[in-house]
C-alpha cells in the first residue's frame, strides 16, 4: 500500500468516525426537548405546594411507585431527573431548597412564596420509545422550565381588549351588586366629588387611587373571596409602589372634549400605559414564551364563600379562557395561538373532601370553564380539568352515621393541635342553582400537611399529580 | 378705502397680532426649562430628610425669609413654587406628602423613604432677570424634577470598567486588612472548598453568593459602617432577589481554560450580566439623564467609627469622581460628558457639631474628594463642597469651661427624652493621621428633629440649603 493509499484509508475511516460523531450528536440535539410550563392560580391555591410537589416527584420519580400515570416512568423508560442552572438572568429561583424544607420538616407546613415571578429548570433524562430513535440515541433529555406567576398577572390580559371608558363602565356595573357594592362605597365617594375636567394634580389622583386600591384589596380579603380583580398590579405593586402607573382608575366620562391635564385625561392616559408597560411587557417578556398554562383553584373555598365568589370565580376562569380562544377576531388574542397548545384547570386540595367526592369536584370544574356550545373556540389549544392533591393530608374513612354509611375525612384541620375525623359535605357536580345556597351549605376546612416519613428525600403522598404530569409532559418524553 | 385694502389692511393687522402670540409662545418656551436634578447619598446620610426640607424651602420660598442666597429670591424675582404631576410612568413617587408629615409631625421625627428609586416634580416660577426677557416674558418657569435613588447604585458604575478578573482581584486585595478580612473569613472559606473548573451547580452558586451577600451586610452594617461596597444590588436586591443576576461573588481564576458550566465560567458570566443588565441600564435609563448631582455623606459618623471606615468612605468618594473625570479614556466615562455639569458633595447634619467647627466640616470633606494635582481632570464638571444641615436640630452655646470658652451643642439627642448640652469635640480640618485616630476621639450623636411651628406649612430650620440650591438651579433661573 502506498503511503497515498494508506493515508487516504485512514483519513476515511476519520471521517466516518467523525460522521457518526457528529450524527449522533445531532441526533441527541434533535432529542433534547425544552419545555416552558408556567403555573398560576387564583387567590391562595395552593401554588407553591402544587409547584414544590410536582418538583419533588420527579426529582424522585425513578423508583415508579408514586407516577404509575406517567407513561414513561409506567414504561421504565423513566431515567432521572435533577435541577439545573437556572435559565434566566433576571427571574429570580423558585426557591425549591426552601420549600421542600418548610413541606418536610419536623413540622410540617405549607410553603408560600413571595409575589411575583419565579423559575427553576428540571432536566428530565428518558429513554425514547420509538424503535429508530432508540437505536441512535438511547437517551434524551427534556429542559422543563416551570414558571410560577401571579394568577393576577393573567386575569390582567383581558384589559389588553379595552378601552377605558369600556374598562370603566364594567367596573361600575360590577360594583352595584355584591360584595363590591358595599366594598366600593368609599371610593366612589371619593371620586364623586372630581370633576373629570378639572386640573389633575398627583396628591388627588394619588388620594383616590388609594381608595381604589383599598376597594381592591378588600375584595380579595379571605372574607370576601373575589377572584375577578384588575388591574393585577395594584394587589401586587412590587417596584412600581406609588408609580404613576399605579395610580389611577375608573372614571366616568365627564362628557364633552376633554382636555389636556384633566382628571379623565390623565386617569386614561395612565391606565393605557399600564396596558402598554405593564401588561403587554408581561405578554412580551414571559407570557408568550410558554408552551403550556396551569390555572390552580380551590373551589371548595369559593364554594365556602357563597355564590358571589364562586360566580366571581367563574367570571376570571372565563376571563382567561377568552384569552386562549380563536374565535375572538382581535388582534391580541391571535397572539396566543403559535404558542401555548395545553391549558391545565386544576381544582387543588382535593383530599380535603372524601374520595367519592373527587369526581363531582372535576366535573364542576369541567362546567365552570367550559360551555360546551363554545367548545369549538378552543381548538388548537387542549383543555383539560383535573381535582388533585399536590400533599395529601387527609384519609377518607367510611363509617355508619345513624344507619346511613358516610365517607367522613380525617386528618388534622389548619391551626388545631389535634386530628379530626369530620363529615366535609358533598360537592355539587353542576353549578349550583339560588336555591342550593340557602342554608351555609359548605364548610369545607384546610389541612395541615402530614410529617414526611424520609423527610427532604421523603416520597410526598399525592392525588393525580402524575395524571397532570402526563396531560403536560406525556407527549415530549415519547 | 376699496374693499380690496381694508382686507389686506385687517388681515396685516391679524398677522401682526398672531406673530406677537407666536413670538410670545416660542419665548415662552424658550424660557420655560427642565433641570433632572439627582440626590443620592452613602449609607445613612439623612437622604430624605435632605430632599424633603430641599423640597420644602422652595414649596414655602416666596416669604424670602429662609433662602437668602438663592438668588433669585434675594432679587425679589422669586414667584413662587408647586409640584406638579409626576413626570415618569414607571418611577415610584417621592413622597413628600408623607415625609414632610413625618418631619413636621407632632412627634416629629426623620423620614425614611424606601430603598429604590423615587422622583417628584416642581415647577419654579420666576421673573427672568434679563432687560430684553423680562420685557417678552413677565414670568418663566423651571420644571425641577428632584430624583432619589440609593447610593449603591452610584457604587456600582465603576464596576463598568472592571473585568470579573480585576475586581475579584480588587476585592480580595480589600479583604487583605481592616474589618473585611475579619468579616469575609465564612465567604472565603467556602469559596476555597470550590474548585474554579468544576461543574457548577445552582444550590452551590446560591450559598457562596449568600455567604458573599452577608459579608457584604455586615460591612455596611451600623458596627463597621464601610461605604465602598459592590454590587449594590446584593444590598438592595428588591425584585431581583434570588435572580442569577445576584447570585454571584469574585472568585480566582483557577488556571488553564476554564469550560462552559465551570464554576469560574458561571461566576464570570453572571457578574458580565450584572454590569450589562443592572449598571448599564441604570446608567442608560436614568443616570445619563441627570442635569445634576448631589451626594451626601454624613462625615460625623464616618469619624465615629474609626479610620477603617473613614478610609472607606474616600475611597468610596474617589470612586465616585473618578466616574466623571474625563481624563480617563476609556468609552464608558466618556459616556457622562454631554450631561452632568455640576457635582456637589455635602457633609450632611452640619448642626450636630457646633457652629465654629462648620469651616472645617467642608474643609475636610474638600480634601476627602478633590486631590488638587487631580482638579483639572474635572473640568468641565464645578465640583463643590458644602456643609449643611437640612433640619436644624441643635442650638450652638458658648459657655466658659474650666477657664476656656467652648462651643457647646444644645439638642436631643435620637433616643433620649431629654434636651442635652455636650461638647462634641473638633472636626479635623485635614485628612486625620494615624495619630489622630489613637484614642476613640470622635463621638458625635445624632438628634431628633425639633416641633415645627405651624406644622406642614412651617418654617424649617436649616443650614446652607439656600447656597446648594443656588449652587444647583441658580443658573437656571435667571
Amino acid at each position: 500500500m502506498s503511503t497515498l493509499q494508506k493515508m487516504s484509508h485512514f483519513s476515511f475511516t476519520d471521517l466516518l468516525s467523525e460522521s457518526r460523531k457528529a450524527l449522533n450528536d445531532l441526533t441527541h440535539l434533535a432529542m433534547d426537548r425544552r419545555i416552558r410550563l408556567a403555573v398560576t392560580g387564583l387567590n391562595q391555591s395552593g401554588k407553591t405546594a402544587f409547584i414544590t410537589s410536582l418538583i419533588h416527584q420527579l426529582l424522585h420519580g425513578l423508583g415508579g411507585a408514586n407516577l404509575p400515570f406517567f407513561s414513561v416512568v409506567a414504561e421504565n423508560r423513566f431515567l432521572g431527573a435533577k435541577t439545573m442552572l437556572q435559565p434566566n438572568m433576571e427571574i429570580p429561583a423558585f426557591r425549591y431548597d426552601q420549600f421542600i424544607a418548610t413541606l418536610t420538616g419536623n413540622k410540617p407546613d405549607f410553603p408560600r412564596a413571595t409575589d411575583g415571578l419565579s423559575e427553576i429548570r428540571l432536566a428530565i433524562r428518558f429513554q425514547p420509545s420509538g424503535m429508530i430513535a432508540k437505536q441512535i440515541s438511547p437517551a434524551a433529555t427534556l429542559y422543563l422550565d416551570i414558571v410560577d406567576y401571579p394568577g393576577e398577572w393573567l386575569l390582567d390580559l383581558p384589559l389588553l381588549d379595552l378601552s377605558f371608558k369600556a374598562w370603566s363602565d364594567q367596573l361600575f356595573a360590577f360594583c352595584q351588586e355584591g360584595p363590591r357594592e358595599r366594598l366600593s362605597a368609599a371610593w366612589l365617594s371619593a371620586l364623586g366629588e372630581l370633576d373629570g375636567n378639572g386640573a389633575a394634580d398627583e396628591e388627588t389622583m394619588r388620594l383616590v387611587s388609594q381608595h381604589f386600591t383599598r376597594f381592591l384589596q378588600d375584595c380579595r380579603d379571605q372574607k370576601t373571596g373575589l377572584s375577578y380583580l384588575q388591574p393585577g398590579r395594584f394587589l401586587i405593586p412590587g417596584e412600581l409602589k406609588d408609580a404613576p402607573l399605579l395610580t389611577f382608575c375608573p372614571m366616568a366620562h365627564p362628557g364633552g372634549v376633554v382636555g389636556e391635564g384633566s382628571f379623565y385625561e390623565v386617569m386614561e392616559k395612565r391606565f393605557e400605559s399600564y396596558k402598554d408597560r405593564v401588561v403587554r411587557k408581561f405578554y412580551q417578556d414571559h407570557f408568550s414564551q410558554f408552551d403550556r398554562q396551569i390555572v390552580l383553584v380551590d373551589l371548595q373555598k369559593a364554594l365556602n364563600h357563597g355564590p358571589n365568589s364562586f360566580n366571581d370565580m367563574q367570571n376570571a376562569l372565563q376571563g382567561i379562557l377568552n384569552s386562549f380562544s380563536y374565535g375572538h377576531s382581535n388582534l391580541f388574542t391571535r397572539l396566543f395561538q403559535p404558542k401555548i397548545d395545553k391549558l391545565l384547570f386544576v381544582a387543588t386540595k382535593a383530599d380535603h373532601v372524601a374520595a367519592n367526592q373527587h369526581p363531582n369536584l372535576e366535573r364542576l370544574l369541567n362546567r365552570m370553564v367550559v360551555r360546551p356550545a363554545n367548545e369549538a373556540i378552543f381548538q388548537g389549544v387542549e383543555v383539560k380539568t383535573l381535582a388533585l392533591s399536590s400533599v395529601v393530608c387527609t384519609q377518607t374513612v367510611v363509617r355508619d352515621h345513624h344507619g346511613r354509611r358516610l365517607s367522613f375525612v380525617k386528618g388534622r384541620p389548619k391551626g388545631r393541635d389535634k386530628e379530626v375525623m369530620l363529615f366535609p359535605g358533598e360537592i355539587p357536580e353542576s353549578l349550583p342553582s339560588s336555591s342550593d345556597w340557602e342554608e351555609s351549605r359548605f364548610n369545607f376546612l384546610d389541612f395541615q400537611p402530614p410529617t414526611i416519613v424520609g423527610g427532604r428525600s421523603g416520597q410526598i403522598p399525592h392525588l393525580r399529580m402524575d395524571q397532570a404530569i402526563e396531560f403536560l409532559l406525556g407527549d415530549k418524553v415519547l
